[in-house]
């Protein structure tokens, strides 16, 4: 069976770089350059199995998933991805497995121009941790208590595609393959982000829900929001599978992994939002508006108040 | 029971931060000053329960632990240690657990000087991944490949003590608490990497053992290594526990968790390194030197060769 040293040596192997890494995989830490200027912008998340991801999740999948969640969150306050570092633990050493991974995990690095500057393996309960450094200018970056009272509420792409996959495979019965491939592959918006700087006031990624990290950005924020439930964009293939508007509106405000942005700005710059988007080929929605107080308040097409049972993913809460 | 945002709130609320900290835990990911000039080096570990340290070890000397092997790493780099981020998975939500384990491992963040910036609870079988961020002036840097023939082969305090204290716990007898203490609580030779900046060449710590992990040394520099024996700097504990002295060079030399420094220096700065060491009150011991050729060749006292039966600690060999 093939050690440590062996897995280190395959992943090194085939592990991108770039012009700013003085010194990659293989030595006690890696050497980096930081443009002069620039913020270093650093996110940390773990995987584990049957927690973050159903466990007949593909390796390839997870190796592009791993990555993606972190992505997302440097997406999230505009910042430019380049290094990441791989904490991958297995249960056995099983080379074929381990080359499946990095085929999704390098395929989405170069996507992104990010170099795998550092990692570690090592046996144990299937887990994956990545850290993720990018840039970003001091006055560039979209933090969460930035929103202000009038601001528009906006999220990009469309959501609940991923707790619907998830759902679906809860329950064993027919799935959609598009609705699991957005809970196996999210796609991290790292062009939107680096696109809405100085555009979007607050920003955060939906990785728990909308209720739960919108209702971050509130609570960091001081303020509240009002959001329209006939807003909320929605995919073919979620109203398909699930016909039942309660019941997806509650996936598309309590269900995690859908790795899209949700960010506030004023109403006057909502053309230029839409053309800065548009321009990475992404869909942007406004879903509601900040207001004065706290918390969230949910309105459907009829308008009346829609009471939200989940709180949104806690990983404590064995959601998955 | 307290959920994910509980145990990171709390966590939080004790972070260690500092003046390059623009932003700290609680965004979607950390913004932080390089200074110019600098390079960063980053290094990332894990450890896994049952493998990296014993099921028994007390909270606050894993939260230790865990800092101090990603801050070795540094050490061996010659950085000086800035930031860090901690992803935690713990089997239960327990706070009196998770408070113990901040007190360790703030303890040593606090000695020096490290910033807890970023980090991830999740819920699943016990593993800490830590991720350590440091600076160091581009010529500074002790890289692994950089041993010449005719260099001396130095290391730093005592080695063996670490793998004295878990073949005592491995062996549930009489256990000597000294040794013990030093494999919960590992001393990061971080002064120590710094003062020989510019006076060691190749470096790296003592993480698997003297011969595996000088043995990448050796790797990535094309060259060998004769080390005697007689010489390798034994503590009072290990040789009154560990009175045979075949089975002592065995723990020294394939025992991991040691976290001394082991680097390579010409000769005529031995001098010079004894009293950088001295400085920072730290032991440095010669034990052999770098020759041409390859690999590593073991001399007794009596001048005989010592065959070892480890190569040192592999992850997936089931050391622990």
């Amino acid at each position: 069976m093939p050690g440590e040293f062996t897995l280190i040596d395959r992943i090194r192997a085939r592990a991108t770089t770039r012009g700013d890494v003085a010194l990659g995989i293989g030595d006690d830490a890696a050497l980096l350059r930081v443009p002069a200027g620039q913020l270093l912008a650093v996110s940390t998340d773990t995987l584990v199995a049957g927690r973050h991801f159903p466990d007949d999740t593909d390796a390839a999948d997870l190796g592009w998933k791993a990555l993606a969640v972190n992505l997302s969150d440097l997406a999230a306050m505009g910042a430019a991805p380049a290094w990441c570092t791989l904490a991958l633990t297995l249960p056995r050493a099983d080379v074929t497995w381990l080359d499946a991974f990095c085929d999704g995990f390098l395929e989405l690095a170069q996507v992104h121009d990010v170099a795998l500057v550092g990692g570690d393996t090592t046996a144990g309960p299937l887990s994956v941790t990545v850290t993720v450094h990018g840039f970003v200018a001091d006055a560039g970056a979209s933090r969460r208590d930035a929103a202000r009272v009038g601001d528009e509420v906006w999220v990009t792409g469309t959501i609940g595609d991923a707790a619907g996959g998830l759902k679906q495979w809860q329950g064993r019965g027919l799935a959609s393959a598009k609705l699991r491939h957005r809970l196996d592959r999210p796609t991290p918006r790292v062009e939107a982000g680096i696109a809405l700087r100085g555009l979007a006031r607050a920003a955060i990624d939906l990785s728990d829900g909308l209720a739960a990290d919108l209702g971050h950005v509130l609570a960091a924020s001081g303020v509240g929001a009002e959001i329209e439930l006939g807003r909320l964009p929605t995919s073919g293939p979620l109203a398909d599978q699930f016909p039942d508007e309660r019941e997806r509106w509650q996936l598309q405000l309590s269900g995690g992994d859908d790795y899209e942005l949700c960010f506030t700005a004023p109403a006057a710059d909502a053309f230029a939002i839409e053309q800065a988007l548009a321009a990475c080929d992404t869909i942007g929605t406004v879903v509601g508006r900040i207001v004065a107080g706290a918390g969230l308040s949910l309105r459907t097409p009829d308008g009346e108040a829609f009471d939200l049972a989940g709180a949104g993913f806690d990983h404590f809460a064995g959601h998955a």
